[in-house]
């Protein structure tokens, strides 16, 4: 559906700020609480709570993160599971929003309805509140920003904290998004929390950016990480792509982004055999070990070795830049 | 300062998400904390804390709330300043913030140091910790959203508190803003919280689309406002914008927008001279007293009567849509 009203009728401008945030509020409906908890004061308020809050922030862009053809239902999650995926990576858990509006005069009210809609079903679905935001004309573009605040779990999973020796796992399966599964991803919110709850898993991110790239913010400093390709979890839609684009399927499930999969390690203490029993025990996603953080002796080494078929990256993954 | 860089080498394309993400890094110095309390994971952790929450959401954009001859020092500033503002008005303590860059590839490294440098400044002047963020790349446009997380007062001033009776007052002096007021302004958050303590005032709020379309979301359904304007404090800007557009300058007062004052309402059973002699006792800024509200009989009266010499307004102040 077309985000731009060609009839001024349909276009936001013809609302003015007041009514369109009214709308809003009426689009939210119970997601959004009454003011000043939610929408309708100059700032939101949060009661206080005995646990740290995590806080993340991210945003979407009309032409890069989804087009003209995209149902603006899908927009509006998508805003939405793509924090949640980042507060998964955390082991916590999504409580309050804020969204900013950054849209033309002629964006369509019954996109950004069909927009709100959607964000408003998965703030339902994972019981989110929509406490505020921002509305701003742009000239061109059509952007939003959300920022999702959350509770800590008993223990929070950071990137950056694995050892040498541990195995690195991944879940789900990588590669191919692009068809699909970059709008309609399942965030692994009870995955995250789970795994940020076993003690002896040591740190862990969402992949967003594809797993070559992301796997150098979880690789510390004094590591590297070593992975063996051919254990790659790929997905049908990185082989079918891998067809069409002529590369190696494996290229397709290190570099291509927007997996929404989580990346971890398993301190090396762990089993591999026993860490997936006790998975399958509560969850039917598959995971999969890919490989290991070793030792880094030389500054001058690569900081990724692929074992296995692929040994060699044509891209990088994705570069907002 | 152009914001936009014609030489390949001096846009933030040439360094890649990762080199520009140490790079803010760098410039917001001990602004920002170790991860995972500052930039570097999914999420940014906030320790748990007594007090309530406040948080808001404000953006900005090239070309409506700054242009190319505005130097990038001064719009760091102003995206926190605003946000503080809105803190200001609930009488809250901000503590961290979060920013969103939505910025084309080939913006000036250089213009987004002096940004951030900007931004720094302020956020050290008010012991802001920058917390995290987003970067993402637009194709033409140059936007910045940030979100101010604060702590609550041992009281909050919320909007439409007001009741029938309650004089309304404002902080400093109105209109004209866009001589430079706009980009260089103190946001009044010492006086925020002294209101908001202050048991006799009932409700407030900030000045940002100009005081004739922000006064109808501090007056209460049930009642009306009464403006005397002869009583409005007009800045010298806006007396000397009058003399340019032809208009009676309080019509600038009224309707100019990012004046970024307080509007607030104090109880009837408080006396004017002694609230006047408690504020002057802690504050240098005058504060005026422009009107009061009043009870709605009738449904179908204008919201706001004004009286003294102007009677009638032609603009109706700034609306984003």
């Amino acid at each position: 559906m077309n985000p731009f009203a060609e009839k001024k009728n349909d276009q936001v401008r013809e609302l003015g700020e007041r009514e369109l945030i009214q709308k809003i509020s009426f689009w939210l409906g119970a997601s959004t609480p009454p003011s000043p908890f939610g929408i309708g004061d100059d700032a939101a308020i949060i009661k206080a709570s005995k646990k740290d809050l995590v806080i993340a922030k991210d945003s979407l862009v009309l032409n890069k993160h989804f087009d003209e053809s995209t149902p603006p239902q899908l927009v509006g999650a998508k805003l939405l599971k793509r924090n949640i995926s980042d507060l998964a990576a955390m082991g916590a858990n999504p409580t309050e929003a804020l969204i900013a509006c950054l849209i033309p005069e002629t964006t369509s009210t019954e996109w950004l309805e069909g927009f709100y809609q959607g964000l408003t079903k998965t703030a339902d679905a994972f019981s989110i509140s929509v406490i505020g935001g921002d509305i701003t004309s742009t000239f061109a573009e059509l952007a939003f920003t959300l920022t999702l605040i959350g509770q800590s779990g008993n223990r929070l999973l950071t990137r950056k904290s694995g050892r040498s020796g541990d195995t690195i796992w991944v879940t789900g399966s990588l590669g191919g998004s692009i068809q699909g599964k970059h709008l309609e991803f399942d965030p692994r919110l009870k995955e995250g929390q789970w795994l940020a709850c076993h003690p002896k898993v040591t740190s862990g991110m969402d992949i967003s950016d594809g797993l070559a790239s992301d796997l150098l913010n979880i690789c510390p400093n004094d590591c590297n990480v070593e992975i063996e390709t051919n254990e790659l979890p790929l997905s049908d839609a990185a082989k079918t792509i891998a067809k069409d684009s002529g590369e190696n399927a494996i290229e397709h499930g290190l570099t291509d982004g927007e997996d929404y999969e989580l990346v971890f390690t398993l301190n090396k203490s762990c089993g591999s055999s026993d860490f997936l029993q006790a998975w399958k025990g509560v969850f039917d996603l598959p995971i999969t070990r890919i490989g290991k953080l070793v030792t880094r002796s030389d500054s001058s080494e690569e900081r990724i070795r692929y074992l296995g078929d692929l040994n060699e990256l044509k891209s990088k993954g994705y570069e907002h830049f």
